[in-house]
Parts: structure tokens; C-alpha cells; sequence
């Protein structure tokens, strides 16, 4: 059975995870360390105000802590935004997270699919600004997209922002993988400037804790902020999560590690990839999106070996997969499985 | 500055806290260590299905296991469930748990408060169904009440469930406490017999673990089942909550223990309380709700102990305050100060 997400290890028998985007790096020994201090906390109610994480994270990011909400996941705030803007009409690129289009769906207002091709790399064109007139309510935007990696330059993005601001579209900028690109690729510095925008982060994939959850929203529209915090329910935020975060928050230098890490291990793959045959698309993120005429998913499993495929996603056929980038070894493994491949 | 919640030992310097209705047993030693264990698969995504978990839950409740659906802790499916059900009329009776305002107002609908009197032990009198029409679409009830300590009589609870089937009300009815509480209390094993109720459980409470996040409600009504689901963001259950939840399930013993040992502590501060002139109501549950008119809360804080003062309960006012039971040497302490007041 193919799953609509990647990381399903509970059904199937698996030795790598290829089908998850996490930092091939680990968690960082610090967050280990305090997950374990948190269960002699757990007697204890979390503090429903999350101060000393909200304070952590603004230094991280050098912003104003009433500029950020906590969710239990990203997940969580996708669906709390769409419950407080309760959109007629919402704009998705496709192909992209499948996540975008079930929070849409939890309010039941329309949906509009914006295609991008295979042509042109899958990326945003300029036919994208046609359908962002002013009966669309919210759009929801990843930067780097997830599958295709694709990442969005700084001008490119800000003619957009600025575009769906002069349209009244509220845009939730989904940035859960932008640590892992090189480069200052984010907007966030200019937060203040698009009242519009509300920033989705995670600690999910840099910090290689999906298990803990924990997401983030950066915003400076205090209306809407307070919108928002109303349809997050109380206490969403486990003890865990509340402490993993703030001894997160202090790992600057293990996300420039990443970095490093993560670009040189992905032109390896991409070059290795490319001289087995396989179409390989540009991306700039943590995870390589393909095309095989051959049924990857299928003898990859068969190895114990689990990568994403891709055909369920809106807008992909079959013969597109995604698959992340991990450590030198588990690389080529991979590598050598494709390989084998007849 | 008094909270809206009790358990807020993050802006209070406190040594005892007896605001909070956790177990005084404690957290069982079998989920601890799986808490800990947990910390370890925390670089893989939660099961999305939670398909164990719910296996285990389903076992423990002697229940079908499609009628279970789990949230970050009971406030998500709150939330979730009024979302689902968009009611345009919600029924609270009150003095009550805050969350269901809270709940309710995330969707925006008109609530109606129905006023429980002290001259009637804060109990629901027979004038409660002339407001129960079929206008109103949603009822939050809680079992055994908090802060009060009500449990409402199997019969009663049929008339008012029935009542509610026959106009077309959804009850959301609330048993965080009902472990606590001696004999067969729920009606879980009737909850095929109305398809307008939803239970609402959790682990908070009863296994001492508020800081881990896990709740659940069971429902007999798919149709309604899907709808709630629809609105419960993925991935919502951190593996520490769905590893400690099956450790949870299989500690039967430990609930019974709890309820022999609660009856005692609250039976010794029921009549140590009355000996030092308080005004004690009559409790159910695992805390004691209670009437005095000296500054009770200010005085304890004095002594590093916190109590929820409960005047800021919707139909309450100054002077009511509400006292976990907590364990024989705790509940000394507490006694001696109190008996200190001049």
C-alpha cells in the first residue's frame, strides 16, 4: 500500500528512510539530552504561555516574541490559520505538500490548483499572478518547495508578497526547510513589511526530531496573530517539546554544519544519480526530486530501503520520487541498490 | 496575578501544588521508563495512525477499537469537535472547566450558561431541560463536574443523554476525572446506545502526566467520527504520547489502587477541613471544592502551596476554591497551614 506521506515505517519493513526529509546529521546531543531531563517534568502541566521557548526562539531569530505563535507540529498552525481566516478561496501550487490542501479542506471553501510543469523545472510562472485576484483569500506558498526542491529567489518571492498584499491574499510562507539552504534565502528580516504573511517554521527536519513536534509561526500582524491564537487549543505544547526547543534554539552552529553537509552530499548524489541514468531536477534543499522509467519504490523496498514516491502527489504521474539526502554511507547504499537495477 | 488555570507554577514560586487534579499516586514507573525509551525514536515521524495505541486503548476499555480517536490532549478534540459540528447553539452549565468557553468560541456560535446554584450543591436541577431545545445544537457536560466534584447518577445521566438524542443534541461529555471516581460510574458501555454522545477521556489526570499531552474520545456515530477527524491536524500524537499511552493502558491496577487511595485522602480532608470551619462541598473526584472567607489562596502562596482559587469560574465568586487530594504527608501540610489562619 503507497501512502500519502512519507515516513511510513509502521507498515512497512524498513532498514533506511529515505522518504524523510530530516537533517542526515541526527538530533544534536544537547536535544537528546533534555528530552530525557523533560520526563521528570512531565508531572507537571506545560506552561500554556511557552515563555521561555518564545524567548529563546526570538533571539534565534533576532524578531520580536509577539511575533511568534508555537503549534504542535506546523501541521497544527496550517490548520488553526485556515480556521481563522476562514478562506472563500485558497490557492495551492501543485505539486507540493500534501498538508496545505487537508488544513483548506477542514474549513470547506474552494480550491485552486496552480500547476506548475515539468517543462519549466516545475516552477512558479508568470500565468501564477493571473489567478491571485482579489476574491482569493490565502495562499499557501513552501519555500524550498517540497517535492521539487525548488527554491524561490529573494526578488522573485517579494514581488509576489507584495502582489498578494495589494490583493488583500494572506500568504502562509511555509519555510520548514529553509535552514537546510545555503545562503540568507529567507524573508524573515523583512517580516514587519508584509502584514500579509504569516512564516510556518518547524525544529521537525533541521533538528531530526519529527517525533516530538514542534512548529512555529512568525507574523507581524497582531490582529491577525490574535485571530490565529484562538483556535489553537490550550496546552499544545508538550513538556517535551517546550524544552527540546529552547536547547535547540542555542544550536546556531550545528545548523551551519547542516548546511555544509547537506550541499556537498547532495551535488554527490546528484552527479551519481545523473551518471546512472536518472533525470535529476535542481534542487536546494535537503531531499532530490527524479524521474525513473523503472519502479525505484518497488526495489528499494525490496531492500529494505524506503524513498518517497511521488505519483500520489496532486499534479505528479507515475516515475517521480523524492528521496533525502543522508550520510555519505546510507548515500551510497542507495546509490548502489539504483544501481542494481536492471 | 490569578490565572485561568490551576498548575501555573511557571510565574508562582511554589512548592506544593495542589491546584492541579493529577494522581497523587504519581506517574507509574512502567510509563516513565517509556518515556525515556521514547526519547530514542524521536528522529522517526509518530505513527500517523496510532494504530497501537489504539489497539491497546480499545483492549483496556473493552471497546471497538474505530470508535477511539486520540488528540494532543482532551483541549484538541475540543476544539476539533466544535469545529466539526459548527453548532450555532452550545449549552454550558457552569461553574465548569474554563475549555469548553474556550472550545466553543473558536467557532463562534451564541452560548448559553446554565447557572448551578450553591443552595443546590451547584447540581443540575430539573430546570435544565427547559433550556435544552432543539434549537441547541451542542452540550458540554462534565463527569464528575470540576471544580464542584459532582458526579451525576447513572439514571439521571440516561435522562439527559435520551433528552438530548430526541432534540437532536450533541453531548460532549467529559469523564478527565471519572477514574477517580469508585464504582461503575461511566456509561462508556452503553455509548453504542447514543450515537449524539462523544466521550471525552484522558491520561493527564488519572496516570499523572499532564506535561506529555493525550486525550481521547469515543464515539459510536461514524458519520460524526469523520467529521471530527477531519478537523484533528496530522501527525498530532508525539511518539512520546503514543508510547506511554500503550504503557497507560495496560496499568488496570494502578487505577484501582488510586481510586482506594483517593477515597481515603479525600474522606481525611473532607472531615479534617469541616473541623477547621470550612464549608466543604460534596466531592466525587479526586479534589474538593470548598468555601471560605478568609483569603485562603494568598495565605497558602505565603507557604509555597498553590490552590486554585476558583472566583474567576464563570457563576462563581470570591471565596470558593478548589484543593487537589494529594497525598497523607501533603495533605498535612496543607491542613497545619490552613489551621495557622487566624
Amino acid at each position: 500500500m503507497r501512502k500519502i506521506h512519507g515516513g511510513d515505517i509502521y507498515t512497512n519493513k524498513v532498514k533506511i528512510d529515505f522518504s524523510v526529509n530530516t537533517n542526515p546529521l541526527g538530533i544534536p546531543k544537547t536535544v537528546k539530552d533534555c528530552l530525557h531531563e523533560a520526563v521528570e517534568t512531565c508531572i507537571q502541566y506545560p506552561d500554556i504561555e511557552a515563555q521561555n521557548l518564545k524567548q529563546a526562539v526570538a533571539d534565534m531569530l533576532h524578531i520580536q516574541n509577539e511575533y511568534l505563535i508555537f503549534g504542535n507540529g506546523a501541521s497544527e498552525l496550517f490548520m488553526a490559520i485556515v480556521h481563522a481566516i476562514k478562506p472563500k478561496k485558497t490557492v495551492i501550487p501543485v505539486p507540493s505538500f500534501y498538508g496545505y490542501e487537508y488544513a483548506a479542506a477542514a474549513s470547506g471553501g474552494e480550491i485552486i490548483y496552480y500547476e506548475t510543469k515539468e517543462e519549466t523545472q516545475f516552477r512558479i510562472g508568470d500565468d501564477f499572478f493571473q489567478i491571485l485576484e482579489k476574491d482569493v483569500d490565502l495562499l499557501f506558498l513552501a519555500n524550498p518547495n517540497n517535492p521539487t526542491g525548488n527554491l524561490i529567489r529573494k526578488d522573485n518571492l517579494r514581488t509576489i508578497l507584495r502582489h498578494c498584499k495589494d490583493k488583500g491574499i494572506v500568504v502562509v510562507l511555509d519555510e520548514c526547510f529553509i535552514e537546510f539552504c545555503d545562503g540568507e534565502c529567507s524573508i524573515i528580516q523583512e517580516i514587519e513589511q508584509f502584514e500579509n504573511v504569516i512564516l510556518i517554521r518547524a525544529f521537525t527536519k533541521i533538528f531530526s526530531i519529527p517525533g516530538v513536534r514542534l512548529g512555529y509561526l512568525i507574523c507581524s500582524n497582531m490582529e491577525l496573530l490574535t485571530h490565529i491564537k484562538k483556535q489553537i487549543p490550550e496546552w499544545n505544547l508538550s513538556n517535551f517539546a517546550q524544552m527540546a526547543g529552547c536547547a535547540c534554539a542555542a544550536e546556531t552552529e550545528f545548523i551551519k554544519k547542516t548546511v555544509d553537509y547537506v550541499k556537498q552530499e547532495r551535488q554527490f548524489l546528484e552527479m551519481k544519480l545523473r551518471q546512472l541514468g536518472i533525470r535529476v531536477f535542481l534542487s536546494e534543499a535537503n531531499f532530490i526530486f527524479l524521474y525513473s522509467e523503472k519502479p525505484l519504490y518497488e526495489q528499494m523496498l525490496k531492500n529494505g530501503i524506503l524513498i518517497r514516491d511521488c505519483s500520489n502527489f496532486r499534479g505528479l504521474l507515475n516515475g517521480f520520487y523524492r528521496i533525502a539526502v543522508k550520510s555519505r554511507e546510507e548515500n551510497e547504499i542507495l546509490l548502489n541498490r539504483i544501481g542494481e537495477i536492471n
